[in-house]
Parts: C-alpha cells; sequence; structure tokens
C-alpha cells in the first residue's frame, strides 16, 4: 500500500450529520473552484453506500492500472477522481457491513495513484459512523467543511457532526449553507423554503466561520443530474463566485496553517 | 428480551438510499394518517446517528420504565414512540461502529413496551448498511416504503435502495415523492426545483406503486421543525388528503397479504 501523503499536500473532508444537503454537489463545485487555481485536485467519493461523484462528475470509465497494482484516477473537467461507483454497477447495492466498507475506502484512498495533488476533496457520507470514524483514524486530514441546509432539523444533525469532529481533533475549516432561499424564476420572489439563517447560527454556536451560502436554486442540481457542475457553466455567474470564494477562504487558511507536516490526531475510539 | 412480534401486528419499514429527501418527515405523517384511523399506531426512530423523531414529534422527555426491564414508549399526538434521541443529548455525536449502533437498535426495537400496536413505523437511516442488514434479518417486516425526490441523483440511490429490498426479499410496499414541485407563495408559479416525475419513473422501473407524490411546501418542513407534524395542522387540506390517501393505499395492501403469521426472511448475507 502506497502513503497518499507522499502524493496529497492537503487533504479536506466534506461533511454533514444529514444527507441531501448538498454535500456532494459541494464538493465537486469546490474541487472545480480550487482547480481553477491552476492547481491539481482530486475527488475521493467516501461514499461506499451511495457513491455520486461518477453522475456529478458526467464520468463512468473504468479506472485502469498502469502497474497492476495502483489505480489510475479518472479524469473529468480537469480533476481527479476516485469512486466505488466507477469498479461497481450503477444498480448494485453495496450490501456491506462496516468494516467491508471501510476496507474498501481505504483501498480507494491509498491504491489509486493520485498525481501529486494540491488539494483531495474527501465527500464523505453523511452520519459519525465506520467511514468516519476510519478517515480520521487513518488519514491526516488538514480540515473538514460542514456542510448544512437552514432548517432546524439538519441543524440537529450537523450538531453531531462538529462534535465528532472536535472529539477526534480534526480542524473545522469552516460551515457551507446550501439551499439558503429560493428565487422564483417567474416573479423573483425570494422564499426561504428550508428557513434562513441556519448556517450563520449553527457558525457561531460552533465558533467556525461561515464560508458561504449557496441558493436554492434548480440549475444547481439540473447541472448535477447533467454531469457538468454548476461552476463549469456559470462561470461569470454569481454562484460560480461564491463557490470561487469558498475556495479563497480555504486556501488562506490552510496557508496559514503549513508549520511541519501533517500529523494523525490521536484518538480513542469506544470499543464494540 | 421481548419478541416485539407478540405486540405489534405490521412493521413497515420507511427507507431511502439517499438522506434528506423527507424520510423522517414521511414516516410521522403517515403514522399520523394512519392514527387517525382509530388504530394503535408507533414510531421506532432507526436513525442511531441521527435521530430526528423527538424534535419531529415535539418530544423530549426521557423514557421510564414501570419493571426495570422495558422502556415505555414516549407519548405524543396520540401514538407511541422510541428513539435514541430520548436517551443521549441531543449535542452528542454517536460515534459508534456498526455492531454497537445495531446492539442499540435491536434493544430500542424489544425492550420497548409497545402497547399492542397495529402498526410500528420504522424510520431507517439512509443507506444499505449496517442497521438496515440488522434489521432486514432481525424484524419481521410486513413491507417497506421507499422515499425519493425527483432528481436523478436520488433515484441513482434509491435503485441501490430498491435492489437491497429484493435482494433480502422484503416486500415494497411503494413507493413515496417528496418535493415534486414548489408553488411560489407570491405568484403561484408552479417550479419543479429537484426534477419532474422521477418518482413515477422509480415506481414502473422497479414494478411497484407510487403511492403518493408530496409538493415542496414550506409549510412542511416548518411544521416539522416545530414539532407539530404538517398532517395535523393541514386536517382539511391537500397535503394531509395526500398523506390519507397513501396511508389508506398501504392498509389496503397490507390487509390482502395477511394469511397466517409473518414469515423471518432467508437471506444470505456476505461475510465480512
Amino acid at each position: 500500500m502506497l502513503k497518499v501523503t507522499d502524493r496529497v499536500k492537503h487533504i479536506i473532508a466534506i461533511a454533514s450529520g444529514k444527507g441531501g444537503v448538498g454535500k456532494s454537489t459541494t464538493a465537486v463545485n469546490l474541487a472545480l473552484a480550487l482547480a481553477s487555481k491552476g492547481v491539481r485536485v482530486g475527488i475521493l467519493d467516501a461514499d461506499i453506500y451511495g457513491p455520486n461523484q461518477p453522475q456529478m462528475l458526467g464520468a463512468n470509465e473504468k479506472p485502469t492500472s498502469k502497474d497492476g497494482k495502483t489505480l489510475e484516477p479518472v479524469h473529468a473537467h480537469g480533476i481527479q477522481s476516485m469512486s466505488i461507483g466507477y469498479l461497481i454497477d450503477i444498480k448494485t447495492p453495496m450490501v456491506w457491513r462496516g468494516p467491508m466498507a471501510t476496507s474498501a475506502l481505504q483501498q480507494l484512498l491509498n491504491d489509486t495513484h493520485w498525481g501529486n495533488l494540491e488539494y483531495l476533496i474527501v465527500d464523505l457520507p453523511p452520519g459519525t459512523g465506520d467511514i468516519q470514524l476510519t478517515l480520521t483514524q487513518k488519514i491526516p486530514l488538514a480540515g473538514a467543511i460542514i456542510v448544512t441546509t437552514p432548517q432546524d432539523i439538519a441543524l440537529l444533525d450537523v450538531r453531531k457532526a462538529v462534535a465528532m469532529f472536535n472529539k477526534v481533533k480534526v480542524r473545522l475549516l469552516g460551515v457551507v449553507e446550501n439551499m439558503c432561499a429560493h428565487v422564483c424564476s417567474q416573479c423573483g420572489h425570494e422564499e426561504p423554503i428550508f428557513g434562513e439563517g441556519g448556517g450563520e447560527r449553527i457558525a457561531t454556536e460552533c465558533g467556525v466561520n461561515l464560508l458561504g451560502a449557496l441558493p436554492l436554486d434548480s440549475r444547481i442540481r439540473q447541472q448535477a443530474d447533467l454531469g457538468k457542475p454548476i461552476f463549469l457553466v456559470d462561470d461569470q455567474g454569481s454562484i460560480a463566485e461564491i463557490y470561487q470564494s469558498i475556495a479563497d477562504k480555504i486556501v488562506a487558511q490552510l496557508s496559514k496553517k503549513s508549520k511541519g507536516s501533517p500529523k494523525f490526531p490521536k484518538i480513542v475510539i469506544e470499543k464494540n
């Protein structure tokens, strides 16, 4: 097994306590915003049970191997990517217990021939279970970004994710709020379907930055479904600007920290 | 350990491959719609990592025990409920590996003193992991309802959930589509923010019924955040009617089946 840290400078986890808040969408658009700065970026789709990145990236080729040991990442829109979705049939459910899922994830992380990345974005599955534990134990994360929607029910789960990262001593880079208001495409009326200000509240409560807030704009979903993320088609628009601004803040935060090599976090895990 | 089947007639799982599609909201409103028929209904919040039912039900009392062995379910809005959320601090993340989470779930199911329920609605966490495997192995499910939103990315994960239930031979009662269109509260313009027709497509593809489709109406989210589900406040309105109609279809389907006692499904599980 190779050491992923030899080939990746900063590993950033995109997390949320709750599913369906736009974590994968944030991961892919943020990766593209970082790549637009002219650095090498990769995405690891850590959602073993519901991998979405192949569809979001519009990529479906099988990864090849040059040396018979490692897999070449799949290239799409200028970024490198790896996902269990490239390796299995799209309709097959992964009826795997935790240890199998985490073992698969470690292989995807370590046995991918990442090409000297500045940033590797890890798109985590929702929750605070095996995958997250393994990641925080095995990978020297530069930090984690928490994605949420504004409603109270989502915040309930976000608090748990924040507490988990605090517990395992992974640095929180900030909060991204998705679906913060819908603008009617006919009359322009702004409606906070999923509530208001939740991202700001949770950021304040947890003492981290609100990195940015994205509107509930159906184009974001449409482009994700099409395999061409909004960042690529909205390059003069306000949504791309928001992602660019989030990317800028992350780069600034990580450059402040770069003293020596990343340390593996030491944590105590509850025994089964 | 008591046998839950002695005290519960029909156990129905509410599932989805993807999080954030409104599974918990569907579970609680469906439970209320079933209870409005004058039968005893319970909800088991099987989401160990992100329990939402206490907030959705507006309940936060600690469950008591009368016999020192079993927990009394928490009563709210006329239904019985149990959730890990009643037993732990709201901000504490459950950093548990799979076996611990499944063991906790089994206790919540079997050690709750359910009061002779006609229906127990089990609100599953998203995905096809340990919790789902345990449920389908340990509990004689009368059937499963799949919740989805219309967009392609959600359907990708729904297909996996459907395949999982087929694999473990749990009967699919049908599909509920959430967030199918948003109606502007100012001009009435209807906009399919999350796409169109996904529920119908997946139902047809999988050979099951589309039980109903709910609009993307911010009142549904508001009432969930308030702990007073929309079914209770919209009792003359169209949303309550949709849930009532879904409940009717489920009752009809289950009454067709009731021949003898439920059988435990026999399945082969992949070894770790």
